[in-house]
Order: structure tokens, then sequence, then C-alpha cells
């Protein structure tokens, strides 16, 4: 006899083969019992407050997997999970999707929809709930589709065995494309059941390899090309977190001058010989290279100060996930193969010795300097909390001045940093942070999970901090209490009100949100901070050091204050918003 | 020389044209200055928390539009309006538009986008910010199609006054279409002059005049039909709202024995001559009908106990906005031209006097026979709560036990029930009573706006209370408190898990967004209510009473109860759910 699975768990069980082992999501009436399934497939249900904290938790999951730790221990996810019900559930997630889709995180959406029998037979005359009334039923599909590189929909398989083949197909599209897919569920599936066989057969996640001789030749041309170079310069980018590129940049940042944009920061070890820093935009060095390596690159506005950072020059090479493109060419080949292969290359023949004109970035001290009434500035409170991190902490930065803020920051190595490179949508940072912090808990990965947070990103996304209590994780969260959009501010309108946002009691969220104090085994520290005496205060405890529990400081300080390095840009960024086309 | 203004301007007064007098969304670099432009054109701009909320909130609007009183005065709003930055921000408020869209809303949805330039050159290479990083601006106003009946989108246009003319098409058909529609403004374009005779053109907001002769002739077959019927039933649904059907529905509910659908509860006065009541399900009478005329029918599952409520008869006639239905052919006419005529045919030529088997709905009275020591159960409670209802309300259902219990109310004439038809959304009625009571306070409306809420629904948006409290607006909020989904609990799986919602301390809300207690121009009350007693004293303070300020009461029920009325129709549902196809 034959043994079978319910569709259902099979979805699941092929999840923990990702080391996945949470979903996120909102229960709907379409899920039928197939939640009964998860604990048994060896995962856990996180149930958030709604779908868009499911949608950034769900992403913020996969993020935890590209930490060092988690690449050189192997047990970090490869995809994050959220389930959501049709078209309410998974229209409210997917800002968040299209947000995993922009910045190459792989998240497997999946939804549950209504019975094979309503998909046959739906019309305007009879329409069910959570449709648009008028039987376009695939809407919400066609939408998702747009923002996800692969879909399975479960009711257009005549033959359940054919379906499960297909959603296999889109996990390896998933994690191999790092993007998100799109997979639906009727109902009336969820206990259809399917042989185990199928599932003894493991995922094959393995990408296409390269053809030997091209990519050798190519190296090849690159390693010359640096050795050639009169200043060549490797400027990391935010998807080399993604791309699994960390181990390879690191190994050339100690023979090329290296750099960063903001979206990767803390991916390379500060300590490294040619490391130079953030690029918050050009420098010396950087405006007159002859040779940029520009390895996962996301080359948007926010992200290379307008594109001034690097030359527009047409000496340019990108590694990509899967191409490399040199002199206006793509090369369709593996671009972490060809990054080990030139690391191997570079070390058995290292370029010529590179004069290194620029001194490291180094972080001013101002904490010393500072009164102890003084008011807390961004100037300050950057620099103050660099001593604040430690190695493997995962540190997010919301969009907004802490985004700014934390380029003035220097990162202990290890760390991951979390910094939109191109979505830059508010709200998104607190429920990244509790599915960060989940799977790190998950997967037994070392460090803490600390959000700098904005007032008005907080307000968007508030309730992540309740499914942050509920599933009793730590989180160390301090919020940049400034009274408004500052960086709206700086654009369009420092003094107009609607840049304001109403002052909360921030201090009282954990207790409104019912953790209960002084709990041995989830201790919860809430605090406001005025001045650089409170801030120091702070610093001075114990508690405020530990990763476990929950932290929120509530860091007052000016609404039109942002980081000194910042303003120039800022009125520059103002400007070309008003300039005519 | 021509008197000019900047596109924004246009933008808004427009908006005021339509008896719109309030925006809501969240502001975005790509706005520039719009924003200044609001209380220019006799708007104020409402600051949500997130752009769901101003979505929901923007709907809500426009239903405010819909009460008895707007209709009568003429005053209230045509349309309802949100305005969010392109990507990020549309999406975010997507599944509020679609919502809008599935029950027939009239929203606009303005966004603020990157410049005509940067549409021309857009890249892969080169993406801006809040793009999908691959070059492909228009996939928002793409997904966007789906869910909005018409679109314009300012860069198309080589002329700005094409634009505005196309704007001012798309506004016409938002009201005459009553659908959500979406309109895009490059940031460059925002302060771009348009001469300001175009305003000076009124906005042309008439629907095509119908054919007398085929209107005439139908509406003669149709009287002829109502005289001959034996057990005819006139089933007001919930689209009657928007289409401005509720004068003619309620004169023909004396003459012909008339039901709703929960969706339109409110519309009909109570003590109509052959008011029957809300079907839940089928009746004796309706059962039996051999003519059912259905106004502003929405016949979804959910709405029509899954179409069991009216028999499945080829009798049917359908009063559509645009069209009338009858034995199978569509008329294309107004459908409210044609209810119009038929009223006035049928009054001077008055069907046979109509048996009545059944009684009217009454509302048994449990209150009395409750000791104060009791739990509140949701039998007793929604009756109860009929009492605490007054003329010219507003009373909103959360979906979830709400929207069931609400069925066992009785409501005084007139009323607005605001009661999902289709869309059923979890977290929609907070921000939606936030945007009817501000609709209500710009317009001088009566009446209080209540909220029937839900807890889980309250996590879903419970942000919208903050822009409740900072726009200082007259809001009484019952929350059920009942630590769950429970309507999920009743369909898939009555002790699971995953249908628990976490338990916040919901009678501490209004501080932790900071209302200022006993401010005299904004009372707040906020209180638990754990027995009958409790509730019977709080419903004894004339405070509760009084529309002014904020009243949020925490009402804890128990997590499994739903009103008896309503089980076996929920068990039902559970088990059909679980059918195969």
């Amino acid at each position: 006899m034959t043994r079978t699975v319910p569709v259902a768990q099979y979805l699941f069980r092929r999840l923990h083969e990702l080391n996945c082992k949470s979903i996120h999501g909102v229960p709907g009436d379409f899920f039928l019992r197939a939640l009964d399934h998860v604990r048994p497939a060896g995962l856990n249900w996180i149930g958030n407050a709604n779908e868009l904290c499911a949608g950034y938790a769900a992403d913020g999951y996969a993020r935890a997997g590209h930490h060092v730790a988690a690449r050189r221990s192997g047990t970090g996810p490869k995809v994050g999970a959220l389930f959501t019900t049709y078209g309410v559930g998974e229209l409210s997630a997917i800002n968040a999707v299209a947000g995993s889709y922009a910045e190459s995180i792989s998240v497997v959406h999946l939804i549950g929809t209504p019975s094979r029998k309503a998909w046959r037979t739906a019309s305007a005359a009879r329409p069910l709930h959570h449709t648009l009334g008028d039987g376009r039923m695939g809407v919400y599909a066609e939408m998702a589709k747009q923002i996800t590189c692969a879909q399975t929909k479960f009711h257009e398989h005549d033959r359940v065995a054919e379906a499960v083949q297909a959603y296999d197909e889109t996990l390896r599209e998933c994690v191999l494309r790092s993007k998100p897919v799109y997979v639906s569920v009727p109902v009336d599936m969820m206990e259809v059941r399917v042989s185990a066989e199928l599932l003894e057969r493991p995922l094959q996640i393995s990408a296409p390899s390269n053809k030997h001789d091209t990519e050798d030749q190519l190296v090849q041309s690159i390693a010359e090309r640096i050795r050639k170079a009169r200043q060549p310069l490797l400027v990391v980018d935010g998807l080399s977190y993604p791309y699994d590129f960390l181990t390879e940049v690191n190994a050339l940042a100690n023979m090329i001058p290296t750099a960063c944009f903001g979206s990767a920061m803390g991916a390379v070890d500060g300590s490294a010989r040619y490391w130079m820093g953030t690029l918050s935009g050009p420098t010396e060095y950087s405006s007159s290279t002859d040779l940029v390596l520009l390895a996962g690159p996301m080359l948007s506005d926010t992200n290379t100060a307008a594109w001034t950072a690097i030359p527009p020059t047409e000496s340019r090479i990108l590694f990509n996930l899967d191409s490399v493109e040199m002199e206006g060419q793509v090369h369709p080949v593996q671009g972490k193969v060809v990054l080990q292969k030139l690391v191997r290359e570079l070390s058995s023949n290292a370029p010529k010795p590179i004069l290194m004109s620029e001194k490291k970035t180094t972080t001013a001290q101002y904490t010393s300097a500072s009164n102890a009434a003084d008011r807390i500035t961004q100037d300050v409170f950057w620099s103050t909390m660099s001593s604040y991190l430690k190695p493997n902490d995962t540190i997010l930065l919301a969009n907004g001045t802490p985004l700014i803020g934390g380029r003035d920051m220097t990162f202990p190595s290890p760390t991951q940093v979390v910094a939109s490179s191109i979505w830059c949508s508010i709200g998104q940072m607190l429920p990244a942070a509790q599915g960060i912090s989940l799977a790190k808990r998950d997967s037994g990965l070392p460090g803490r999970t600390i959000l700098f947070e904005g007032d008005g990103s907080f307000q968007v996304t508030c309730q992540a901090l309740s499914d942050i209590i509920r599933y009793r994780l730590d989180v160390t969260i301090f919020i940049v209490n400034n009274g408004g959009y500052t960086y709206e501010r700086w654009l369009n309108g420092m003094e107009a009100e609607y840049n304001d946002v109403p002052s909360w009691r921030y201090a009282k969220a954990a207790s409104f949100f019912r953790a209960e104090d002084h709990q041995d085994d989830y201790p919860v520290l809430e605090k406001t901070v005025r001045t650089m005496g409170d801030l120091q205060d702070l610093l001075a405890q114990d508690g405020i050091h530990a990763g476990k529990g929950l932290k929120l400081v509530d860091v007052v300080m000016d609404a039109e204050d942002v980081p000194g390095r910042a303003k120039a840009g800022l009125r520059k960024a103002s400007e070309a918003l008003r300039a005519q086309p």
C-alpha cells in the first residue's frame, strides 16, 4: 500500500526542507484545516496581526539566511513563507511581496482559494465573497504575476501529483532566482492525498552548471583588467547578501580597494586590508577610478547618491546572480562561481600593490564631548550607537533617518545590516525584525536583532510589536521619535503639517500589547531618553546589552535634525525633485 | 491675461466640486508640494498612519454620502479620495481599493509618481527607488487597472490641458459607474499650470438619458408582473446604498412585501407597511414567492445565506445601476429611473392587497431576563444594543461576529448600516468609521458614527484609532473581545490555536495613542465590560449616549459564542467548505 500525505502537509514539508521552519500569515476560511498540518511537518505557525506584517516578516525571515553565520553553518532559511487568504489577504500583503521582488528576496507566498468547483463555475450572477463580484476570479493571480518570478495554481492542474511537482519547480525558481513566488491552493485540495514517495526525492536546488571554458576565459580577462587598472575599485552592493557573495567579496577586499553602497553595509569586514567604507557620495578615489567591479549591484538612485558615487564609466564589471556584465556584454554564468574563481586567480597571481590614497572611514566619537543635559542629536546618536553593536548582530535600519544615520556607524564583524536598497517602504523594518529574530531562534543563529526605527515607520506597522511579544521574540528597538517624516521634511516642506505624525506613548507600547513585565523568561525593558545623560545612563545598564527579551527605547530627537553629512545630499535631492524634465 | 492654476490645485478643486472635502493618505517624496494646495482648494489633508487605513477611510468617506440625510440635503460627498505615493504607497492601499470596486464605492485614488523624464528613460541599469528595479515602471498601474473602472496617467499626455480633461472624464466615470478610479501624476507636473477657465466649466456628472419609450414599456411590464404575482417579494440589497435607490425602495416597501439582505440593513424604514425584516436564510414567504424584485443586488454567498434565502427562480427582476434584468434580458436603462417610474405607476394603480403570512421580525428583549453577574452573551448583546441606537446613526458592523450579530438588531429609521456584502475584509471598519465620521463633520450630517468591531479586526488596523484621535473625530466603538477569529473557529477549528489573537489592553488604547483625557472639547471614554451588570451600568450613563468625542468599550465575551440563530448556518458553511467538488 502506498503511503500518502495531504497536500497541505506536502506544502509544509517542502518548506521545511528549505530550512524554513515557520510560516507567517493570517488564517482565512479557504484554509480549511491546512494549518493543522503545520506542526506535524516540523514548522511553527506565526499568526500575524495583519498580512502586511506577515509579508514583511517572511521577507525578514529569508534575509536572516543571508547572515554570515547562517551561510557558514548552512542552517539558515533559504526562503521565507507566508500564507494568506484569497483576495483580501493576499492583496494586503502585496506591497511586501513586491518589495521582496525588488530586493531579490526568496519568499513563498501560499494562498488558500475557493474550491475547484468555484473556479469552474465562477459567474457574476453567483459571486463568491472575497471576489470582485464580476466573476473574474483570476484577477489577483494576474496582479501577483507582475511581482513574482514563478506561479503554481493548484486548481489549474487536473492531477494533484502534477500540481505538487509544479510546486516543487516553483520552489526551485524561488531559491535559484532569489525572488518571491506565488502558490495558490483551492480549499478542497488542502486535504487531498498525494503519494508520500514524491517527498522522498529531495528538491533539486542547484544552479545550472556553468560552462567551465567560458567561465575560465571570463575570469582571466577580468583578472587582467584588474592587474592593468591604475585605480580599481570593488563596490559591494546590497544584492551580495541574497546572492551569497559575502565570502568572495571579503576575500577580494584584501586584494583590491573595496567600498560598499548603503544597502551592503556590514557585508565586508571593516578590518580588511583595502576596506574604504560606505560610499555616501563620490570620494576622491571613487571619482577617479578607471575600473569598477560591482558585486550584487542594485544601482538605484537612493542607493548610489543618485548615481554620483561612482563615475558613469564604461569600465564597469557587474557580478549578478546568473550573469556577469562586461563591456556591454552579458555573460550567462553564475556570478558566485566567477567570483570564486577570480579570488583563486588573484590569490595565486596578485595584482600589483595598490596605493591607497584614501583613509578608511573612521567614526568620530562625539559622545565624550556631550554634556549630560544636551539633547540627543542625530550626529551624536549614530556614532554613539556604534559602540553598542557586537559581532553577529543583525541591525535593521528603517527607511528615513535611520537609513541615513546608519552610514555614520561602524559595524563590528561579522554583522548583517538590513538597509533597503530600492523599495524604501516605511513600516517594513519592524515586522522584518520579527521575522529575523524568529529565524535566528529557529535556526540557532547567534547574535541580537536590533532595529533602528522611525516614529512614522512604527505607526505604519505597530501591530508587529504585538507579534514580537506574542511569540516571545528577542528584539531591541530604538525609535527615533522626532514627530514626523523628517526625510520628507527635507525634501518637500520642512514645516509642513502633513509631515508631522502624532506623538504616541511609545514607551507604553509593550504594556498596551500586553507583554507581561518582569517575567524572567521574557524580560521587557521600556524607556524614553531625551538627553545625552539619559542615553549614557541607559547604555551603562547591563540589561540593555543583553539580546534576550524585548527592549524598546523611545529616543526623542528634534523634528528637523538629520546627520550633518547628509544635509547637502538631501538639499540636492530636493532640488532634483523640483527640476523640470 | 489668462488665469492659471497648478495641476495639484486643479485635482483638488474638482474633488471639492464633488463634495469631497478631505483627502486621506500618506505623503511621499513624489508629491512635491502638492499638499500645499489642499487647503487653498477648500479641502483638508488627513494624514493616516498607513495607506491601508487611508484606503478604507476614503471608502468610508464615500459611503457617508449614501446616508439618507446626505441624499436629502444633497451635501454628502459623491466620492472619497486618497493620495498615496508610487509603488510602496499605492500597493499598500490596494486591498482597500479592490474592496471599493467589489462593493461599488466611488473612490478617487491619486498617486504621485516619478517625473516624466523618469518614465521616458526608465531602465534596469538606473532604476529609481520604489520601482521593481527592472525598468517596468507601469506595473502598478497595470495592477490597478484590474480593480478600477477608469484610469488617467498624466505622464501619458503631452499637453497638460489634455491630461486634466482626461481627469475630468475619469471623475465622471467614478461617480456614474460607482467604482474606484486611478489617477497618477508625475512629480514634475504637480506645479505645472493649467488654464483656470477649465475649472469654470463644472463637471458634467449626469447619467445618459434613458430612452423614455423603452423605460415606460419596461415599467409597464414590471408592474403587470407584480400585479399578477401570487406572492411578490422585493429584496433590497446592499448596492441600493451606492445606487441611491433608498427613496424608491422605501416607497415600494409600502406596496409590496419587502425584505433585505444583510448588507442593506437600515436601508428600509422598519415601520413600512410591508416590511418583513432581514433575510438570514429562507423564510416561509421567501421560499414560496413567485416573483422576486432585487434592488441593488450583490448576490454573494455570504450575503444570501449561500443563495438559499430566495428561490433560484426564473422569476427575478434585477434593478442594477445602469441596467434592469428581466427574463434573462438585460435592458440598458438607469435602474433608479425605472424604480422611480415604477413607484409612480404602482401608486396610481396599486397591486391587489397582499396577504402577509409572515410577521415582521421583532427583536427579543433578553436584557431584562439577565442577572447582573451574568457574562455577556452574543444573543443578549445584540438585542440589548438595539436600544442604544438612535435615528440618523451610522452603524458599522465589522466582518466577523458583528456582521452576524447585527442581523439580530433592530434599527431605528433613518439609519445607515455599513455591512460588507462581498469583500468581507477584516480590519476594514475601524478606518471606515474614521472616514464616515469625518464626512459627517465635513458635510454637517446628523447622527453618530458607531462601530461594532471584532478584536481580530481591530488588530489589523489599530492605528486608525490614532487617526481618529488626531483629527478629533466623534466615533463610538464597541470591541467584541473574544480572544480570536470566532467566525473562523466555527468554520475551521473551534479550539485551534491559530484562531486565537493576543489579548491587548483595548481600554488603554486611547491613552497609548495619546488622546488627552478630560479635554472638554474631545471627551474620551474608555471602559471594559465583562458582565451584564457592567453593560447595564454603562448604558445607564449619559455620556455613553452622546455622539461627541471618542468612546471605546471593550466588551468581553466567550471565545466560542455566536448568536444562536447563526449556529446552524455556520455549521452548514463549515460542511460546505469540506465538501469535495
